[in-house]
């Protein structure tokens, strides 16, 4: 039995897990649309398993007649199918370092004319000019540096551009495509898959919600409003007759971990009866998913596939899985092998 | 110009206002539910504004149709359509006392013979007995001690059925008939109305979020997740192998002023482009709406029918409007002057 509560007001312990987290994310997103809209790459066709071998294929499917039977007794009602994913690592890659990681570097470079006072920082000095050695010896503090100067202090709307721009240019090393076109094709098919049997899928990331919400409608079809993850404080005040919101450095709330349940009734507001995730991170919401009255699937994508994607598990930081591992086995969570239940990964493969 | 911090950190203002949340709500329901569910008593043929007078019918209609038209130059695409809904006073009544407090007492008492501990404090006692004088006498920290004895320490399953239960047997006093069917038709038909047209509808209140979830779905037609409310501390832990989230007091995020417009950002994170409520508590969530890049349209709920409702606005704490009916003027935002603009206020009269 473990107990965690959730109040991270304690700054060390707070910045050490935002450490984890940025330790933990990385990139990509092919053209998708929600129903409404245009641009889709995943079309209509992706509503079928395709990319998926037959073994797991055949669970989710088996799973979903039960639930959607109105005559089974694992009926699920259309207004409790609430499916949850974290991001990183599930729907796209979290190696080697977190993109938002990467967009903050980015975005940092981006801004920076606008503000000498970087140059007197050494750990923002440093990134500026290609060097990140000082941050790393500053450790928590010199990400929080980063992630603080590159985040925070900008209005919504500067920050939803500065992301926006990002996300339609920047690149991974090692695919050479836009990050939104590194996203995991099965798990586009199973997105879909779920809303064509009329579930409501939300992202539950520890990756900043203001980051995501700006392109996971366009990459998954997920609007921002079923998109959760880690949030700081704003600010609201009128400049000039204008409403503006501003983002602040200060208490920021770390959506991982036990974090995640309690963001998920407090956005949501019911308990899932699915959950996609990849690491130690996600293990508290999915035994929050397994404890729900319904017949509930936990998925775990295991990232077992070096070379179409990452090999990692329990000896990385980010997206660390262990003991998730451990209590899939118990609880015969599905455990999905990237390399062998994956006929492919990415749709440009 | 005014600027407002809305980190409610120090416990003297969250109390307060707490103090004026609490006296500004008041509460019923029409069955209602989600698309997809059934009992509703708000019909398809609900889906026009058949109980607006003439004039204020025809302004919202006529804004639709500028905004839904493609050829138009207001038009809004699907996924900006974004309203958003106070719900104390705006959806249901909010006098002579918030229907949450009622809720708060009453389940006091349900699960006192559960709390011996209550017979202890002398406020807690006193309602208990019916006696609400010692509450009073403590002012704010009276009345947090009732709402945090009734509310929290509670785990999410137990609250919601106690909500679930309290909703269902409730009755109010001035119209003898249960809280969730004391709801104003004509904004039904609205929400209605906007859904039709591809609005997705939100409630932003300063209610409890927790306490709204129960039963916005039957009531009003919009889901859980759709429903921004003030929120507490929560606990996730482990019982006996079973996930359990609780709910702690502690920091309270208040849901009113300038803590909608952040919570619309955080839960939602795209601006609106219709509001509707009713008091200064509203402002500025009505003013973030009117910084839309979009034609928006601001909606206030003027309560002067004494006779099929209650008769207030600038003399109450509970529901005080005053200085948004000042901006509604400068900025054209629609004033519905209830005696007047709505041909019927309750489905059931």
């Amino acid at each position: 039995m473990h107990k965690v509560q959730v109040n991270l007001r304690k700054n060390s312990f707070l910045l050490f897990v935002s450490f984890l987290l940025f330790h933990s994310c990385k990139a990509p997103a092919d053209k998708l649309e929600s129903p409404k809209t245009e641009q889709s790459v995943v079309k209509t066709n992706y509503l079928a398993l395709e990319s998926w071998a037959d073994a797991p294929r055949q669970r989710i499917e088996t799973w979903m007649k039960e639930v959607t039977d109105s005559a089974s007794p694992k009926f699920i009602p259309v207004n409790d199918r609430i499916a949850v994913f974290d991001n990183d690592g599930t729907l796209w890659p979290e190696q080697p370092v977190p993109n938002q990681v990467i967009f903050a570097i980015d975005n940092l470079k981006a801004i920076s004319s606008a503000h000498p006072e970087f140059q007197k920082d050494q750990v923002l000095k440093g990134i500026l000019n290609g060097d990140i050695d000082p941050m790393k010896k500053e450790g928590i503090k010199g990400l929080t540096k980063l992630v603080n100067a590159s985040h925070n202090g900008q209005t919504e709307e500067a920050f939803n551009t500065a992301v926006r721009n990002w996300i339609d240019t920047a690149r991974d090393q090692k695919f050479n495509k836009l990050y939104k076109d590194i996203i995991y094709l099965p798990m586009i098919e199973l997105l879909n898959y779920l809303r064509a049997h009329d579930f409501k899928t939300f992202i539950v990331s520890g990756g900043g919600a203001d980051f995501m919400r700006v392109w996971s409608d366009e990459a998954y079809g997920i609007p921002p409003y079923q998109v959760i993850g880690s949030y700081g404080d704003l600010k609201y005040e009128v400049k000039d007759g204008k409403p503006v919101i501003t983002k602040m450095a200060g208490q920021v709330y770390v959506d991982d971990k036990a974090g995640k349940p309690v963001a998920i009734h407090r956005f949501i507001g019911k308990v899932p009866v699915f959950c996609g995730g990849n690491s130690d991170g996600d293990q508290a919401m999915m035994q929050y998913t397994h404890g729900s009255k319904y017949s509930s699937l936990n998925l775990i994508v295991h990232h077992t596939d070096s070379t179409r994607e990452y090999q990692y598990d329990h000896k990385t930081l980010s997206g660390h899985l262990e003991t998730a591992l451990v209590e899939a086995r118990e609880k015969n969570w599905m455990v999905v092998d990237m390399a062998k239940d994956w006929k492919k990964v990415f749709s440009f493969q």
